[in-house]
């Protein structure tokens, strides 16, 4: 196994050592989070007692192939852990995460979360967020004009495509890439960007994270706050 | 007919005054906004040249009836003028909007345009935001845990149904209404609303109308900033 994907699947196996019988689990998205659910799902099969609220419909056939029992907002109003990934993690646990483009149900999980942990390999930990392009989910409706009002705050949106066709978020919303490079004030940059009509959602996570597993070279460091 | 329709029409008849030949006009939603057009739909066919871009599907409709000529975003970069209804307007200009579910469309538009005219019936201007309570349009994913942290702010938020039937925007999101009756600081609210994720957008219109057209009785007066 190629090594980054070796150490997606340390971090994520190291997560569930977290998770307690009886708990409700927020379950991410993206490729260290599957690798978080399998050993999940094997735990389940071996008796573990939980529940979890899936993140994007990926995340939640997996979850159902696997075994893991699902529950959603109409049953709980409460999550005890959340475990994501990230596409960039700063040194105080800032995110900046969506490029697999289910940044919003995560934060709408990750936020309702007693905790929230986030499961990284190394090249993850960046000593300033901004580097990877800042995914800003925006309505269809006008989103012309709201990536017009984004691009004077300093970046060239960029309308996501898969294949020539524009990329629909679960929620029915496209989604803009937003190279900002360093961005020395997150926070006011992603109040900024949620002020905009026609925003959604950024993808910048802050002050939510509590704990980041970080998997390097095969050695683990858990970070907390 | 009724005063208070008489008063509409009234108010929606006179706002195209302002419309000038080879201009583009954002066409708000409401039964106001249709008195404006059915008299803009003559206009158009005595040889007045514009273009609309309606903030709603019924909007869209009636506008088509009516033959008046439509446009969208990926053909405009820039709206002239925008010509909508609001459920309530205080001595600020500020209004709250969003009693007919077309909010965040009409946000998009009014935002947009070079200027905003409001019109509507004398019952509309109110000394203080709140009393009418202001809709906000959520994600349906995890719409329960997004109403728990809005009714932090001070109010009990409603899930809006019609005829039993959660109701659906032309966005496909859900609408709470949130009664706050009297609303000091709109601007805060709507900032502090705006924030909360899982939240699109408030039928807080804050510093966008520069002109209000009032109907009182047959007596119209407009109001300019």
């Amino acid at each position: 196994m190629e090594q980054r994907n070796l150490d997606k699947k340390i971090a994520g196996e190291e997560a569930v050592n977290f998770i307690k019988d009886g708990m409700t689990i927020g379950l991410g998205s993206g490729s260290t989070v599957n690798w978080m659910l399998q050993k999940l799902g094997e735990l389940v099969k071996e008796g573990l007692q939980i529940k979890g609220i899936p993140s994007s419909r990926k995340t939640e056939r997996l979850a159902k192939e696997l075994g893991i029992p699902l529950t959603d907002f109409s049953k709980v109003a409460k999550i005890d852990l959340a475990i994501d990934g990230a596409d960039e993690v700063d040194d105080y646990f800032n995110l900046l995460k969506g490029g697999g483009g289910s940044l919003v149900r995560e934060k709408i999980i990750d936020t309702a979360a007693d905790e929230l942990i986030i499961i990284v390999d190394g090249s993850k930990i960046v000593p300033q967020l901004g580097a990877f392009p800042l995914p800003v989910e925006v309505l269809p409706f006008g989103w012309e004009i709201t990536a017009t009002t984004i691009s004077k705050l300093g970046c060239v949106p960029k309308l996501r495509k898969i294949d020539k066709e524009v990329f629909v978020s679960d929620n029915g919303n496209y989604i803009l890439d937003c190279q900002f490079n360093a961005m020395k004030q997150p926070q006011n940059l992603h109040e900024k960007l949620k002020q905009v009509v026609g925003v959604v959602e950024t993808g910048l996570f802050i002050n939510i994270a509590s704990k980041v597993i970080v998997a390097k070279h095969k050695e683990i460091e858990i970070l907390s706050k």
